[in-house]
């Protein structure tokens, strides 16, 4: 008789963003009138840059002749791709790899899942909160998260670390040991960034408690202080106790096209066991590489064209991010984020809830945001606005707020 | 202090393609003047049919644009797709589906590779023997399989169902109670089939023992016989144990561009939950959908144009895999498979291992081939050709056989 993984029953139904559409598609219907803007979701819109096309149509001409096929490629990623990602993304921040410590996948979102994979499920886990949902879940269908309980909002054997404006979002070092740290940072969804001296705490932590950081920098591309890390193998150290999560999807637009990679270093060992070997195997037998005219794509942003190009992609995103972050902050609202990030996160003022804050905003100024509560116990209060809409929408939807604000006494 | 996931270490090393490499570079090197054919591997040559890089071509165009640019799709899929899979692979064969059941991903690897994440680590699995290792291997890691004895090369709690010229490659019914029975047919390595009957009784078999069938059709579209199933759901109630696995990889050549599908009927139930919806909840988590370029690649092989070019493929295939079979028969060898299937499966005669066999075909013609038993303990003493090469090197390799086999009396 087959036993279904029971762990799968304990997850939450996450309704965040169907009831968002929901509420949203209600509205549209009784006012079919009314031009709602969306400032929700934390996908690109800016087309893919001119060097991807030239290099994804050369690699399609190549598929298309006996000579120039292409079948299984190497399940980690070609060495074209891989050698670009160590000179440019790493080399330049004055981190050494070797190119067999990148693994090229399909998302951060899948490699940020699987990892977990590697670990006993007897670990302690530990997250932000409020924090991006894959971490926990995938934790939780693999067994590691225990029960939940409806109310705390939280799960029994997760150990979750607030990150809220009263410790200025930088997570407290822990008292008790856990075993894998998930940090995000910049952070979705709070739009917020460690300095190096606050990762390299955490780096010194794991080091100390044989943690290992699981570190996800997707968001590196919208870095503008220097204080800030790109990685954290800027961080002396970090080889010996951290992998990193990195993506294409906001930093060239690739969210349709699927491409991100991860660094296992060498270095990084259990108990004598290359953790680098195991998600090598891990990847060998699940996965079977990414597309090759993806890869290509990839490849080009590293030209002097497709660097200019994304760079272009990016200043647009951040030109919105100050748009909305100087425009709330001038209606009067407290705003974090934004600056090394394409997220604001808004602190919603007085007694309201972050589903009450968009009702309101939906009805009154028509756009649409995503409520902070959707990403933890301790997002509630909180609302994430993004910068990835138009600059028409961002500019159009800053004034709606500011006048909204003027009238109405919060 | 963070423990691995010691069911890693459980895994064999599988050294079966790098020693394959190795002694074919080895053998080159000391012999440069000879022509090596490579008949080993399980990958097409035929570049990608017109219409696929024509709807490629015009998909990438719509990314370089605005208005045409898409981000994130749906993770099982566009409907576009989804839609084609419905009326094209199924319906034509008398299967209804709806769209919801299919799930559109990456690789059938990934989806075998995974799917088993939906089940208790106590349940018990079934695999042929020999067989594709990624059934095993997942399964391995996770925890279900148990110790590896190195005496019979089996794992401790894994049912391995012999499939050779004994019992003409299907597996017999077992008297044991499994919950999890892996199947590939068309089979691969041994390019073996089940008919409607034979694949009746496993459908029965997991009925009466409350079992669920994970059937792999990778290899559907060479199917010429007519009493030979294409989908599993064309046995009458198998859409309440069955989940099935097609790709693209084969039937169009998308190796380098990485497409496939998963069907989980919403019928298939374990104590009233729904497969479907759990399957749904671990992509959505896990996974983040195939690339646009690549599902608009997919879907051009439903239309008139693109069905003509795949089918010409698949016979320039089946013809190769033709001129093998018919060659080797001819020069005395007993094969199998061949048929329906681009592999076929060579009994070697005498008692010669399968890398005793490798290294004089190797070394006397110049022909590479795969071990059998790199595939189980009862693949020893086979041997598998593949019809994904040329034309002129398949005959050339044939020829080659045939002269040595006259030469030498076997």
């Amino acid at each position: 008789m087959v036993k279904i993984n029971e762990n799968f029953l304990k997850l939450q139904d996450n309704y965040l963003f169907s009831t968002i559409s929901k509420k949203v598609q209600d509205y549209q219907r009784k006012n079919p009138d009314k031009e709602i803007i969306r400032l929700g979701i934390g996908d690109v819109t800016c087309p893919l840059p001119q060097a991807c096309i030239k290099a994804m149509n050369k690699a399609i001409l190549e598929l298309s002749t006996k000579e120039g096929f292409k079948g299984y490629g190497p399940e980690q990623g070609y060495d074209f791709l891989r050698e670009k990602i160590v000179s440019f993304d790493y080399a330049k921040y004055g981190v050494n790899l070797d190119k067999d410590e990148v693994f090229v996948s399909d998302g951060a979102k899948c490699d940020t899942g699987n990892i977990q994979e590697l670990f006993d499920i007897s670990n302690k886990i530990a997250i932000t909160d409020p924090v991006y949902p894959v971490y926990l879940d995938s934790n939780v269908m693999a067994g590691r998260a225990g029960q939940y309980n409806s109310l705390t909002g939280k799960y029994e054997n997760v150990v979750y670390m607030p990150v809220t404006s009263s410790n200025n979002f930088v997570p407290d070092l822990l008292n008790e040991k856990v075993d894998l740290i998930y940090l995000c940072f910049p952070n979705n969804p709070t739009g917020t960034v460690l300095t190096k001296k606050q990762l390299s705490e955490w780096v010194n932590y794991a080091r100390k408690n044989n943690s290992i950081i699981l570190f996800d920098a997707a968001y590196e591309a919208f870095i503008t202080e220097d204080n800030v890390p790109h990685s954290i193998y800027e961080i002396e150290g970090a080889k010996d106790v951290a992998i990193e999560f990195r993506s294409f999807s906001k930093t060239a637009g690739f969210t349709g096209i699927r491409c991100a990679y991860t660094i296992v270093p060498k270095e990084l060992k259990v108990n004598g066991v290359s953790l680098n070997k195991l998600w090598h195997r891990r990847q060998c037998t699940k996965f079977n590489g990414v597309s090759y005219v993806t890869q290509r794509a990839a490849e080009a942003i590293y030209s002097e064209e497709g660097q200019k190009q994304i760079r272009k992609n990016i200043n647009y995103y951040q030109e919105n991010a100050r748009i909305i972050s100087d425009g709330l902050k001038a209606a009067g609202f407290e705003i974090y984020g934004g600056i090394n990030s394409p997220y604001i996160w808004l602190k919603i003022n007085g007694n309201m809830t972050s589903w009450e804050f968009f009702d309101e905003l939906l009805e009154k100024v028509n756009i649409v945001g995503t409520p902070g509560s959707g990403f933890g116990p301790n997002g509630e209060g909180y609302f994430r606005l993004t910068a990835f809409g138009s600059r028409e929408d961002t500019i159009k939807a800053i004034d709606r707020i500011k006048k909204w604000k003027e009238k109405r006494i919060v």
